[in-house]
Parts: C-alpha cells; sequence; structure tokens
C-alpha cells in the first residue's frame, strides 16, 4: 500500500470522525449488545457459507493485499523481452537457470527447457491460469459476501430493538434511547461493509485482474519464444499490453 | 462439516444470543401466527416455483453438504497419476479393475478400457459433467430462491399486522406490542434468508465449484492417458490444478 | 402439477389464512380501489412492454406448466435408444415412421429418412433449439416484469393513499384506517409478485431447462445415429444426461 | 401498437385513475416545483450520462416502436424462400433487382449477386447484424437509466420537502399537507419510472430481439442460397425458426 | 460536449434549483459536518477500494470525457479506406508514412509496412484492443463504485445524527431540525451518486463502447488491407459499420 493511498485514507475517515465529534461525544456510539449481534451474526454466518479453510485463505489474502508490494506489468514483460534473447543466444536448454518468484513463468520456463510439445505447453499453462483465478476468486467472494450479510445483521439487530421496545412501552422517556441502541447495529453494519468489507472485495479483485494480465503476458511471451520469434517482435508484441505512456 | 466451522459457527450464534437475552426474556420473540405466515408462505410458494422432487433433491443435498467429507483436490490428482502408472504399465485394458466411488471416473476408465473412440470418450465425458452441474445447479437455485421469498413473506407479514392495527386503533396502549408482533415476522424472514437459506446456497454453490474442478482433473487426466504421456508428464500437468503450497 | 406439489402448496397457504384469521376479520384486506390500482396498473403497464401476442402466450404457458404431464429425462433417452435400434435393423429410412409428439425429434428423423447431408440436419437441430429457447424465454419474461411492476403499483398506491390523507388530516381518528388503506395496495402488490408471478417465471424457467436438455439429448443422439454407433454405444453415451440413480 | 395492445393499456390505465378520483379531488396530485425537481433533474442529468445525438435517437425510436408495423417473422422466411427460387431459377445474378426496405438483405443480395466472395459476405452481414444491434441498444439503455434516474429525484425531491418541513415547524397544522408535497416528487418518479421509462425499454429491446432473429433467417438464407440449396430445403431449413404454429 | 448538451444540462439543472428556492432559503440545505462525512468518507474508501494510480486515471478520464471533441465512426471509416487506397497504389510499404492519432493505426501501419506475417499483426492488434478496453473499464469502475459509497455514507451519516438525536431527546424544539440534519447527509450522497458519480461512470462506458467500434474498424480494415482487397470492396465492408444515414 503505497504512501498516497495512506495519506487519502486517512485524512478521509479523519474528516468523518471530526464530524462525529462535533456532533456529541462518540461514546453514545459504543454498545456491547450491539456489537456482538453484528460481530458475531456475521462472523458465525460466514462459516455456514464457506468451508473454515477459504475463510482463512481469503483473510490472508485481504491482508496481503495491502501490505505485498504491487509488480508492474511493464517489469513482467521486461523479464519475458529478457528470457526471448537468453533463449535467442544460448537455447532453449538455457531456461532452465531462470529465476523467478513467479511460480507460473517458472513453470513454463521449465517446461520450454525440457523441450516438452506446444501442446502440453499451452495446455499446462492455461490450466495454472485458470487454477490462480479460481483460488483469488476465493477471497473476493468470502468479502463481498460478508459485505452482504453484516448489513443484514445490523438490521436484525435493529428488528430485535425494536421489538424490546415496543413491548414494553411503560416509560416513554426510555423510547429515545431504546430506538437510539436500536440502531446502532445497522450503523454498525453499513460502517463494516462499506468501510472495510466492500472495498476489500474490490481491492482482491483489481489484484487479481492485475495477475491474470501478468499470466497473459508471460502466456504470450512462452508461445513467441516457442515459436522462436526474435526478441524485438517480442518485445513489440507484448508492448501492445501496456498503456501508451509506459512504452518508451 | 470439519470442527473449526463448527467452532466458529457456534461461537458466533452464542453471541447473538446472549445480546438478546440482555435486553429481555426471550419469549417476546416468540409468536405462533408469525411462524405459520413465514414458515407457510415460504415453503408453500417453494413448490409453484419448483417441482416436487427438486425441492426434495435440494434439502437432501443440503444436509449432505455438511455432513459429507470433503474430497481434496490433491487426492483426485493422485488418484489420476495413480491410474497413469497403471495404463502404463499394464495396457489400457487394465483400467477395467479400477475401484472408485466417482461415477464420472469409473465411466472414463470403462470408456478407455473398452477401448472406445477418443473422440466419444471426449464428448461422454463431457456430457456427464454438464449434466452433474445441472444437478447440483437445482440445490443451490432452490436455496436462493427460499433466501429470497423469505424475506418477502416476512415485509407481507408486517403489512398484515400493520393493516389489523391501524384499521383498528381504539386502546392507545395496545399500539407498541401491537407494532412488535407485526415487525417479528420480518425478523423470522430476515433471520432465515441470513442464517439459513442464503449461506446454504452459498454452500452449495462452493461444493459445486469443487466438484467441477474434480471433474475437470479427470478430464485432463483421461485426456493425457489416452494420448498415452508419461505418468510423470501427467503428474506434471495436472499439479497446475493445485495451488502451490499442496504442491509437493 | 402432481399430487405432492398441491400438497405442499394447499397446506403451506392455509397456514397463512389461518394466521390471518387469528388477527381479525378478513374483510379488511379487501379494498376495491386498492384492487383497480394494482390490478389495473400492472396489467395495463405490461401491454407497453411486450406486444399483446406476447403476453398472451405467456400466460397461455404460464397454464400449461401447471396442467401438462412432465416428460421425464429418461424416457426422451429410451425414446432415442429405442430409434437407433431401428435405424441399425432396418436402415436410415426407417425413421420416416418414427411417431412423436415432439416437433424437433420429428423433424430429425425426416431429415435423416431424407438423407439430408449431416451438416444441414446439425444446423436445422441448432435452429431448432435456439428457436424454442427464444419462445420459452418469453413467457419466463413476461412474468419477471409483472412480478417487478405490481410492486412497484402497489407502492404507487400507498403514495397515492398517504398524499390524500396527509393534504387533509382534519378528522385525527380516521388517520389509522386512512393509513391501513393506504398499505393495503403494498400488500396487494407483494402478494401478487411473491406468490404468483415470480414463482410462475421461475416454473417457466424450470421447464425451460428441461426442454432444453431433452433437446440435447435428441442432437447428441441423432448425431450418433448419423455417425452410425451401434445402439449399445449409443445407450452408454446417452445414460450420461441422466443422474445416477436413474440409470439402471 | 396494434388495437388489442391499446384496449389493454387504456382500460388499465383507467382503472387507476377511476381508483384515484374516488379517493379525492385529482388537483392534490398537481404540484409545480415537484414537476420541476423530477423532470428537470431526469432530463438534465441524462445528457450528462449520454451525448446529445444518443438521447434523441433514444427517443426515436422509442416513438418508433408504438407506431411502425410490426414484420412478422414468417415473412421475413417467406421473402427469403422466394429469393432462393429466383436465385435457382434464374441465376445468382438476378438477385441485384430484389427490392426490399430491409438494409441487410439489400446488401446481402447486391453482394450475392456481385458475386464476392463467401468468405467477404459473411463477414459483412456478421458486421451489419453487430453493428444493428449496437445501435439499437442505445435506445434501451437511454431508457433504462432514465427508468433509474426519475426514481433516484423522486427521492431526492422528498428529501428536500422533508429538509424545508422539519427545519422551520413551527404551524403543526401545516405538517400534514407539507408532508403530502414532499412525497408528491417520490410518486412522479415512481409513475415516470414504471408506467414509462422501463416498459419503453423493455418495448425496445423486444423489437432488438426480434430484428436479430430477422437478421439471423437473412443470414442462414443467404449461407444456404450461396451454397446452392435447392429452395425446398432452404424452407424446411428457415421454417425452424417459425413456432409451430406458424408453420404451414 | 457539445452545446446542445450544456443547453439540456443546464436547464434541466436550473429547474431543480428553482424549485428549491421556491421552497425556502437555500442555506438551510448546507451543512459543514454532513459534508465532512460524505465527501470524506465516500473519498477515503475509495482508496481502499483502489489503488491510488487508478483513482487518479480515472479522474483524468472523467475530465478528458467530458472536453475532448467525439471522433465519428465515419472518420475512421473514411482513414481505412484512404490507406487501403494508399497500399493499393503504392504498396504496403508506404503505409509506413500514414500519420494519425491513433496509437493502435499507428501501430497496425508499422507491422504492415514491416511486412510481418498476418498471424503476428492479428494477435498483436487483439492484445492493443483488449487492452485498452481493459484500461478504460478501470474508469468506469472507479465512479461506480464512487456512486455507490456516496449514498452509504450518506445513510451513515443519517444514523449517526439520528443516533445522537435520539440519545438526548431533552428539547422536543430541537427534533426537527436535528432530524433536518441528519438527513441531509443522504441528501448529499443521493445527488452526487445521481447527478454526478453514475452518470460520469455511464459516459465513460460510453466513451469505451465507441472507441471499440473505431478499433474494430481498424482491425477489420487492416485485415481487409492484408488481403489485399480492392479499397472499393473495404469501403463496402467498412461502411455495415456506420449507421445507415450515415452512408453516403
Amino acid at each position: 500500500m503505497d504512501f498516497a493511498t495512506l495519506i487519502g485514507l486517512f485524512s478521509g475517515l479523519a474528516l468523518v470522525v471530526a464530524a462525529i465529534l462535533m456532533g456529541g461525544q462518540i461514546n453514545i456510539f459504543v454498545d456491547v449488545p450491539s456489537m456482538m449481534i453484528v460481530l458475531g451474526g456475521t462472523f458465525g454466518t460466514i462459516f455456514v457459507a464457506f468451508p473454515f479453510e477459504e475463510v482463512r485463505q481469503a483473510f490472508h489474502a485481504g491482508f496481503k493485499a495491502f501490505s505485498s508490494r504491487k509488480v508492474q506489468v511493464r517489469e513482467v514483460v521486461g523479464t519475458m523481452v529478457k528470457i526471448a534473447e537468453i533463449s535467442r543466444r544460448e537455447g532453449l536448454i538455457a531456461l532452465e537457470n531462470v529465476k523467478t518468484e513467479n511460480m507460473v513463468l517458472k513453470k513454463a520456463c521449465q517446461l520450454i527447457a525440457d523441450n516438452a510439445e506446444p501442446g502440453l505447453i499451452r495446455t499446462t499453462l492455461a490450466i495454472e491460469i485458470t487454477s490462480m483465478k479460481r483460488r483469488h476468486k476465493v477471497g473476493e467472494e468470502v468479502f463481498k459476501r460478508l459485505g452482504s450479510i453484516a448489513p443484514s445483521f445490523g438490521m436484525i439487530g435493529t428488528l430485535i430493538g425494536l421489538i424490546q421496545m415496543l413491548s414494553n412501552l411503560n416509560d416513554p422517556k426510555s423510547i429515545g434511547p431504546a430506538m437510539a441502541v436500536a440502531i446502532i447495529t445497522t450503523f454498525y453494519g453499513s460502517i463494516l461493509a462499506t468501510v472495510l468489507f466492500l472495498p476489500i472485495a474490490n481491492k482482491l479483485r483489481t489484484r487479481t485482474l492485475q495477475e491474470e494480465l501478468h499470466l497473459e503476458v508471460i502466456f504470450e511471451g512462452a508461445k513467441s519464444i516457442l515459436e522462436n520469434n526474435n526478441p524485438l517482435l517480442v518485445s513489440e508484441k507484448l508492448s501492445s499490453f501496456l498503456a501508451p505512456r509506459e512504452r518508451k
């Protein structure tokens, strides 16, 4: 998560908190039973909707999306062009020594170096790509679902509060505060969904789209290397993946 | 349903129940006519939307999704590699003796052992896969629909309660409790949809995606065996279906 | 509509009606102007959205979906296997005499008997299938739209009632009953959509999916017969369309 | 717009107006500032969402959808069969003289008569079809968007009215009528969307689907003519586009 | 943004403002804490959902969509026909000198002039097109998301205001104005989404669809030039991209 993002995020939320403080003390927004309903309900229900393992992975991916460095497309294009040059100069077998953190690129290099037949390489890489998409999708799905369960439990909490209040209307003075407490769960549910769950789901989708793009660059690059195109043509072709101002 | 899931689920819902008890007795949330409206309406209507047989299957699938053991992808990959080894060592005819609970894998082995032509094998397996997806989809659809009918009947129940209350406003003291009762159906409808129907629909979808993945592994494995690839290549190709940390 | 469905449907709705009667007389839910608004508005508007002919067809299909007998997939598979046996024993020309109510199967038999070239047969059957899907889709669309117009007119009716009530607040005693009447249109709109229009739309979709499945069986069967596969292989292939427990 | 449609539409809306009149004078539903907010806001905003030219086209298409005569599929099938007969009897060159209002059919005939190569004809007709779909889609999109902006401005108008009323609560007697006026914008927005914009969007979609069907008939017919099929086979093939009861 | 659009937009919004002024002074709609909540919350949250760089690009694209001149399809068709004529007269090599602002057209001309093989040209242009679509999509996504976050923060602000008001009901006279202030955030959120964010998202989509159309014209034109079609046929084929009244 780069610095500019942090500034944007915190200055935005600071405005919200400042506005709330201008209206009164913040402690009227803290209500323990309301938290128990919204958080307990939301996290309890997510385990009915998804296996434990997938929820764990989703939270792991959620954290990683903020901490890990973003690899630029132009770096991937650069790597593929360099690999094309190596394979031209030193033969396909030289790809065995390519070092990379990207699992799919590693597999592609190995298969090319092993002289596997083109059809098999294409199928294998295609499986890798679909398989990675499938795994990434899970994280997005879990957070989207959290973003839909949280407001539902917010509303359920408000219904609970209203029913309790309406069943027992003896003291007219207590109606206002009781309503306030009833509404707090809806407030919690909306905040959780709007500020946390849905944006994280979106961030994970953005990440996935980006990794898909990287894999497509690798896929197209590997095809070109197999067809023994010269590195200049590979560079020309792969630069089409970049935005105009990223091409030099 | 594994142990971790159960702990997550029950500790979550325990928080909700505890929070409700902190606000008053739980018996004000029990209202028999409200239950009759929401449950009767929801289950009556589902029979207009789906044939009886499909509703029955959906509930069967819903229960099974929680009780049955989850088969891991890596087990399926392992099985296909073992079958590839057998077919290499002992010939395709040996596949006749492969024992498996998976209907599609069984059919694949039989067809290969019968020396059917590759085109027919591919078509037949493709039909099996589409056909299984179609059957699984029904369960998800039924629960999704229940999750949309239940809140509708919750709202209809509340409208009924409001109309009855408003037509007869003689006793101002009864307004509060009457409103509370009117709101209870909305509460029931939301709880049913949020905690039960929608998460089960999601769970069934997760299951279906997983079985589809298994069938794809079987499909790709069978293709490799037919093309007489050596077991090492089959293993290399099928391992692309696994998450990086599942490959050894 | 089978017997089990009827029992489910009526026992469900009986609960709802019983619950309403427990709350007071049913005549407060009958209001003629409210009916005029919801029914008049809904059916008037549907004629702007769809041509008269398509609305007529949709209602025809809606009725038929409940009355007509459901043909099982396994019957269609059985028929195709029988036809494959006939064509094997007596030659393709014998298909001319096949008697069937299914328009597409009839056309398939004729084309095969006429010795039309395989490409033409495939194209023609594909057109038949797309064409049938398109016609069936209309019914579903009309009922879905009715299910979205009805609640809108319910809300419009309530707005009308509120505006009339609020413009004329002289008698405080009339506020309650006036509100009750205003709410009744929302009640009508929700009931129509939830119990009638949306489930029928869903039923029509289920029917369409089923007929599509039948057409796919016919399509695959006809292809096999043209390729002169032996009836056992046809049976093996088509049985993949069935659920495991339907295969004997 | 055929006669049956008009009767359906007007009798429906007559019921609504009659019901409103039974509840009081209609003039309480007329409020000029409310109209200014909903109409001004809706039509002002649509020009941010779409270029002026596309809005103009959409309204043109909206009017045409009601006035123009609907061409039946079976007429198009008939035309194509007749053209097939002409081309069989008099040669492909004779298609130059075919007279038709349908732009695509005209282009198809010209290209065939010019003896263009089949690949080019297919590509050109495919472009024509996609291109027509794209133009038609614009109208639908504009009306759908209007149908979503109008209720939003209805709600914005109500919020404006409520804020004005609540800031100035001196005279309790004015609260009722002020609320009534505030609600009127929501009423206008809902009416516009439900009765006008959304059904017109749907009508345009229906029209588009129908023209697509016509273009597919022309496309398939032209392919058959190019392959020099005999007119009977063309008729047999194209009749698959018709509903069973439209085939004679 | 052409003149007609401006007139439409401003006369529409003038009506809205006039209507508001008829109901009282406009200063009751200005509330600084409410602005802080809606604007701070919306822009803070968008940085969780998207990387800083993409938000910046989206706003850049949003401004450009209003200021930049719209290129007509018929201009692109004209350009491609002219290029076809040049390539016919002076050979493919002459395309090196074609001057154009369109990046993709430039690349197409270069590749053709370089005598690259057709397969490579097609793949490269296809990558350019997908790559441009992907970049354009980001802007639409960001504004759509803003259009969904803004009303959510509007509602959150209203909940905050209600909770603060209800917790402290001592002075009955303050209830009205406090409610008015609470509602103002919902008003801000709706206005921002309805008038600004969603229409801009739509405008960007319209732009993207249009550029896609241009790229398809270029793609089809380049294919024809490579196949050495004569300029008349190219013109005939590409004119199918135009609306009937745009063809002369």
